[in-house]
C-alpha cells in the first residue's frame, strides 16, 4: 500500500487506512532513533527543503534530523535570509527551488492554504508544517501515533483538547485524525476561543475544563499565545490558568491511565502547570517520535511501500 | 586541460577555451540532477564554506546544493551571525577559516575586488558568488551554459541586456563572457544607469528598448532594485516598466526562437510583466543549470580535469 | 583509558591524565585535516546539535567542522530562530533535543553553569562551547595542545596570560588546565580587570605588562572587549593599547622562541600590534587545532578510547 497523493497538506482528507500505514511505517523508523547508527540509506542523494517562512526550531530540527537520518541532503531556508525580502512572490520561490530539483519540500506558511497552492503547480512533493490556522498534520500524526503506542488503539478512546482552538492548526488537525480513527474528541476552551461549526466536524463543545476532562483517556493541552490577550480574548494570564490550565487535580478527573499531553513549547503555569508537566513522560515521547513520524511520511512520499523499508 | 588559476573571481581573464572547458564539464553534472541519486563522491571529506555577506538564498542554496551532491561537508556563514560584528577584519576571518583547513571558500560581498583581495592571500580556491557591482560570473556561466543548451552555440548571437547596466555584477559578467565566445551584446537601459566605457567592452549601447531587442537571439532582463529609486536614478516604477519593461509586444520584436532570460529574483509587473515571466520556461532552466556549472566549476577547482569524472 | 565523566564542562576537575589523553587523542585527529580526504566514520549515525544561546561564528563552525568531519549529523539551533523566543526554559528546550535522540549538546550560553545544569538532567553528552564568565574548556584545550605541539611540553613553562582576566572564560580554563599540567601562569591586566583569588588558583598577578612578559615561553593575549569601557573599566582604548597592548618591544621581553598566541578574534592595534599579529603563525595554528581537539573531545565522550580511533 502507498500514500495516494504526492503530498501531505492534511488530515481532512486521509482515509483511516493511509493514516494507519504512516502510523506502522513509523513504527519501524522509530527503532532507527534507538540505534547505535541512526541513519539508514532510504532517501541517499534525495534533495528536502525545510522552507519556513515563521520561525520554529522545533519542529524544523525535527524535520531535519528525519531528512538526515534517511541520508538525505537537507537545506533550510527561513524568511530572514530569504528572497521574500526582495519581493518574490511565494510561487516564484518554491519554482526556483524545485527548478534546483529537489524533491520535498516542506512549507512552513502563516497563510492558511499556502503548501497546498504550491502543491498544485509544483511536482515535488509537498509537506505542510503548519500554515495559519488551518492544519499541522505531522503534529496530529506524532500525536496520534503517541496515543496508540501508549494505549494500545485510537478507536474508542475520548480525547479532549483543551485551549485556543480556534488559533490551532494542531486542535484542527487532531480533530480531523482522531474522529477518522474513531476516537471521541472533546474541545474545550474560552468561548471566545472557540469557533463555531466544530460539531460538524464530529467534536464535542466544553468551556467547561473540568467537565471535558472527566473520564478522558487522553488530555491534550494546547500552548496559549500570550500575543493573544492584547486582542482580547481572555482577560489575564492568572484568570485563563484557573479556568483552563492543567492543574494535578484536573489530571485527576481524567481516567487513571490517562495521558498527558503538549505540542510544546509549554507556557509552564499557564496552560501546564509545572508539577504535571514534569510528571507525565509523554509530552517528551511525542517529541521523539515525531521524527519518526516524519521520516515515514517522506519515506512514504518518496514512494516507498510499507513493506520496502 | 584545467583551468589556469585556483580561484574563480570574474569572466574578464578567462579564455574562451576555459569558458568551454566549464561549460562542457557541467552538461555531465547537469545529468546528475536527473538522476534519482543526486549525488557524486567526487568531493567526498573535502570542506566548502559559504561566506555571504550579503543575504542571497538563491544563490547560496544553489553552491550549497552543488557542494553537497558533489558530496563535500558544506559549512554557511553568513553576516549577521558572524564575527564581522565582533569588528574582525575580512582577512582575518578568511584566514581563521582556512584555517579550519578548507578547499573551497566561496563568497559573496558588498565591495568590489573583495573575492580577489582573498584570493591572493589565501591557498584555498575562492569563487566569486557576486562582489559589489564588478563580477558574477557563475551567473554568467550559467546564462551562457544556457544559452549554448537551447540554441545550439554562443557565437554569432545577439544577446540584448537591459536594464540598471551599471549597478549590474551579472551584465559586467555576461558581457565579458558572451564577447569572448563571439556573441554580439547590446546592453540598453535609462542613460542614469548605462555606464560610460562599454563600448570598450565590447558591447553597443542602446537607450531605446525597442530598438535593443529588435532581431535579438536572447533578451536578458536585469532585476530593477527599487532602491534606487531614491537615488534618483528612476523617476518611478510605472514609468520604468513602460520604459524598460519586457512586455509581449517587445518579445515579437526579438528573433521568433529569442529566449527571454532573468537572473531572478523577478520583479512581476516591473522589468518583466507576469505573461512574458509565466510564458519562458527559459528562466527555470537558468536555476537548475546553476547548481549543475557550479557543480563543475568546484570540480575543475579542485583539481579535476574534463575527462576525470 | 577514557574520561571518567559523560561531559566536559570544564577544565577545573580534570586531571592531569584526562588533559593527557584528550591532546594525545587529538593528535590523531589533527592528522586527518591534512589528509586529501578529511574524513572518519567514527560518528557515523550519531547526532550532534550546537545549541548556541550566543552568537560565535568561529567557535560554532569549528565544532560543526568537527563533527562532520567524524561523519555525524550535525545541527545548528541559535537564539535567534529558537523556541527561547516563546520563553520556553532551558530546560525544557535541551529535554527536546535531547528526545530526538541526539548523542552529543554542544551549549554556548552567557549564563555561567548553564552547561553543568543541563548536563545533570540529561543523558546526552553536553559540551560547554563557553559559558558566561566562567569556563571555556575546548579553547583551553586547543590551547594547551598548541603550546605542547611547538614547545614540545607543558610541564615548567611560563605562561603569561594578558588583559581583561576577570571577564574571560578562557583565562580561566587556561589557569586551570595549564597548572595541572605544571606550568606556572602568570596573570596581568588593569586592576579593574584583575579579580581577587587568583592566587588560590596558582596564578601569578601583575599589574606592569613588561614585568609579566619577562622572559616567558608563552604569551597569551585576550580579547578586549570594547563594551566595558562604557562601564569604566578602561579609561580609553589608546590607553589600555599602550599600557596592556602587545608590541614588538613587549615580544622581545619574552623568551626568544616564545608563542604569541590569541582566542580571536583580534582587535588588531588593541591588545596586539598588526606587526606582532602578522609575525606569529601560532594564532591560525590555534585554529587549526581547535578542530582537531574538538574531534578528540566528540570521540572520547562517544566512549572512544585512545587505542581505538
Amino acid at each position: 500500500m502507498s500514500l495516494s497523493s504526492k503530498d501531505l497538506l492534511g488530515i481532512k482528507n486521509m482515509s483511516a487506512d493511509e493514516i494507519r500505514l504512516i502510523l506502522d511505517t513509523a513504527t519501524t523508523f522509530r527503532d532507527v532513533g534507538e540505534r547505535d547508527i541512526k541513519k539508514v540509506p532510504t532517501l541517499r542523494g534525495k534533495t528536502v527543503i525545510n522552507l519556513f517562512y515563521e520561525a520554529s526550531t522545533r519542529t524544523r530540527t525535527s524535520f531535519e534530523l528525519a531528512g538526515k537520518r534517511l541520508s538525505a541532503d537537507v537545506i533550510n531556508i527561513s524568511t530572514s535570509t530569504s528572497s521574500v525580502v526582495k519581493g518574490e512572490t511565494l510561487l516564484d520561490t518554491a519554482r526556483n527551488i524545485e527548478a534546483m530539483k529537489c524533491n520535498i519540500i516542506i512549507v512552513r506558511h502563516s497563510c492558511s492554504g499556502a503548501p497546498e497552492f504550491l502543491s498544485t503547480r509544483l511536482k515535488s512533493s509537498v509537506i505542510n508544517a503548519g500554515d495559519g490556522f488551518h492544519e499541522h498534520p505531522t503534529q496530529a500524526l506524532l500525536d496520534m501515533f503517541t496515543i496508540r503506542e501508549k494505549l494500545g488503539k485510537l478507536e474508542g478512546l475520548t480525547v479532549a483538547i483543551v485551549g485556543d482552538i480556534a488559533h490551532s492548526r494542531v486542535a484542527r488537525s487532531n480533530i480531523y485524525g482522531l474522529t477518522a480513527m474513531g476516537a471521541k474528541v472533546r474541545v474545550c476552551g474560552p468561548p471566545t476561543m472557540v469557533p463555531p461549526g466544530l460539531e460538524r466536524m464530529g467534536a464535542e463543545v466544553f468551556y467547561d475544563m473540568d467537565k471535558a476532562v472527566e473520564g478522558a483517556d487522553v488530555v491534550m493541552m494546547l500552548r496559549l499565545q500570550l500575543e493573544r490577550q492584547s486582542a482580547g480574548l481572555f482577560p489575564c494570564v492568572r484568570e485563563y490558568a484557573k479556568l483552563y490550565g492543567l492543574s494535578k487535580a484536573r489530571v485527576e478527573r481524567a481516567a487513571k491511565h490517562a495521558l498527558v499531553m503538549h505540542p510544546g513549547p509549554m507556557n509552564r503555569g499557564v496552560e501546564i502547570s509545572s508539577e504535571v508537566a514534569d510528571g507525565t513522560p509523554v509530552i517528551l515521547d511525542q517529541v521523539t517520535n515525531g521524527v519518526a513520524v516524519r521520516m515515514a511520511v517522506m519515506f512514504l512520499l518518496s514512494g516507498g511501500t510499507k513493506a520496502e523499508n
